[in-house]
């Protein structure tokens, strides 16, 4: 028995690996490989000290429910004061509203469950997040691309784009935006663009699932917290779904993340969590409501966004010294991504190659494109390397592009005329 | 905006609730309610020291990926573990076999998505698991259930339902079965009935999901390991995807399972995982994994075999001194659950509210009948109560019984023909 295509389901025949996987794997294949591929936090800026105290006071056996099976909402003390950091965004809410889930991951999974049927469509930024693109298709969405703006999505792309799938007759499930430094652009949408998404939203009837990891990252000087309130926080009508998550700023290897969703949604979110892993992890939880009610996050913040915004300085520091006019990015002004575009004639997917090759990986832009696009465009994580290694990762990258550029005729022509001008 | 149910999928319109996780929340809402329905591990035998050395071992935050994001397969130690863990099943298995899961729910759940189509048949005995049940329905799975014997699933009902559902035109998805100590039956798939399983399976051209959380926990004296041999173990074809976890054996609060299937299925299933949560919790893994090397799951497992034998005896023992020969069981010969069959004319879904009311609560019986059947059975887990807990909640059940029984005629003259006979 060697041939088991004849059981899998239409829904496996189609499931895409992930890049970001593919290329994360890379780095534990390749020896001394800078990789800018996976969105890592750093791990020397987590609380290991904390962690540890934590973990020792709830493993002393005094209380079972620690490694228990637990509620399919949540540890209740977690769910409890969700409220409450939400509140510091502008979000008024609930506990009722609550979901902890799985990693983010979970709760884009869920949120497809419960919303889409195959053939549904979801509106998404173009470029927009892997993971939301594997878990919508693996419900057998149609992904349909809105363009962007140096301030976020355009609105009259929107237009276009809902008219045009509504015409063909195709239900339109709900638009998913990542409007906090959004991965991969690490783009901002701009205030005013949010009040004019949410009217749109209840113009049109659309559902709106925002995606918010990063929004506590914003980076001095060229962003507020102001700057990221979420669209949740004008949600007057209930149209909102609203993710976040403790892997950004507590640690990803907990697993802990949350949906905040109007009750009779996060009703239906609970059901389909119940199938899906029954509960997140117990101690998982409870490490992190404890970290968060001794006032460590909160505290570490301001540390964590200095820790990012130097890593992001450096690497821009270290594309403009090895690159110079050669590649474009929109600054970066929190979260962990630079959005870089090659010159021309150059693609991102045709230099990979290379650049492993020269001891270097990031995820080529068409990885974030549900049109199919192959481009000049790449995303490179700044989040989790050493200073010396981004210095490192990018000279290796600016070796690459002038080595491809070399080979190709057009690509002469671009590097003299950046020769002259510089 | 009030109205969510134009938003949600078709499959979120029929998923439902879990039986189990309704009576869970009970506990919490009624004071000093004797809980019999969810089959909680006993938190007094688990290795609160080891876990505690471990977990400060791990926390030290000399090694970062101990919290940060991992590999979908899993933390590789553990993926390379699970076959000298399976070796000792019977079971010849190497590391592309195996993906680590949240918890052997979404081991089920993946194993849906992988498999089912909307519409398909799943094949699962009756009773089966609800944890399964809700994962396949939430699918959109057909579940046809198959009548179990004393020695587990009817071979010739096997054949009957495959052939009824393949000749109404539908697709056969898979076989669930769980061989050793079934959830909710307590019964034991007979080794000679094992083999005939998969010549059934290789004849037909079927897959088999063979669910075996309780394997290890094997009675002394009614059942041996010898007896608990997994299906798996005499798969020469490749024909079973097989489901353990660490749940009942190290903690459930880990969420930690795993899947062993031949590795173009263990392929799909990773590629589902990665939309699904991209990895299992970090240092959940670990500190199985650290547990386990370290030698402390074999070195305890005599132990907690005793632990829940002893409370089965407790279990049985209040059972016949409270209610005689008025309710009857299958011996459990290992696992954590007791599958009662109530006295005409009595209904386990009617009785409920009264043995509430009395302080206990068990799950009803139709929880785990995919045929929509109510009748006299209900399921009473022992692994979670202490010695006196569990004779408590007995008395208390018996009290509800003879009180439902006084109140109906026909039961008047069920418990008069019992009083007669003591």
């Amino acid at each position: 028995m060697t041939e088991y295509d004849r059981f899998f389901s239409r829904a496996a025949a189609t499931m895409q690996e992930s890049a970001i996987r593919k290329m994360g794997a890379l780095g534990v294949r390749v020896p001394d490989l800078v990789s800018f591929a996976p969105g890592f936090p750093a791990p020397e800026v987590f609380a290991w000290d904390d962690f540890r105290d934590v973990a020792q006071a709830l493993l002393d056996g005094s209380d079972g429910t620690v490694l228990q099976y637990g509620p399919t909402r949540g540890y209740r003390p977690l769910v409890e004061a969700l409220p409450a950091i939400l509140a510091d965004r502008g979000i008024r809410s609930s506990p009722d509203d609550m979901i902890v889930t799985t990693g983010s991951q979970q709760a884009l999974d869920l949120t497809a469950r419960v919303f889409i049927d195959p053939g549904d469509v979801v509106l998404v930024e173009l470029p927009t997040y892997t993971g939301a693109i594997t878990a919508f298709r693996n419900t057998q969405a149609s992904l349909a691309g809105v363009r962007q703006e140096a301030d976020g999505i355009d609105l009259d792309d929107l237009d276009r784009v809902l008219l045009r799938e509504r015409s063909a007759g195709r239900r339109v499930a709900f638009l998913y935006v990542v409007p906090n430094f959004q991965n991969p652009t690490g783009l901002l949408i701009g205030l005013e663009k949010r009040r004019r998404l949410l009217e749109w939203a209840a113009r049109q009837n659309v559902l709106i699932v925002e995606d918010d990891p990063y929004g506590a990252l914003h980076f001095d000087g060229v962003a507020t917290a102001g700057d990221t309130r979420p669209i949740k926080a004008d949600d007057a009508e209930g149209r909102v779904v609203y993710l976040s998550s403790f892997s950004k700023t507590v640690a990803p290897g907990f697993r802990v993340a949350w949906i905040a969703a109007p009750p009779p949604i996060a009703a239906k979110l609970e059901v389909a969590k119940q199938a899906a892993d029954l509960c997140t992890g117990a101690l998982d939880q409870r490490i992190v409501y404890e970290v968060w009610k001794r006032g460590i996050i909160a505290a570490r913040l301001p540390a964590l966004r200095a820790h990012y915004q130097q890593k992001r300085s450096v690497m821009e520091q270290a594309l403009r010294r090895e690159l110079g006019s050669l590649v474009s990015w929109p600054e970066p002004k929190g979260g962990f991504f630079l959005w870089a575009s090659l010159p021309e004639p150059l693609n991102a997917d045709a230099l990979l190659q290379r650049a492993i090759g020269r001891g270097v990986v990031y995820v080529a832009g068409s990885a974030f494109f549900v049109d199919g696009r192959s481009g000049r465009e790449l995303r490179l994580s700044f989040s989790a390397p050493s200073h010396a290694r981004i210095e490192e990762g990018v000279r290796r990258l600016a070796a690459a592009v002038r080595e491809e550029l070399a080979e190709s005729p057009r690509g002469r022509a671009t590097a003299a005329s950046e020769a002259s001008r510089a």
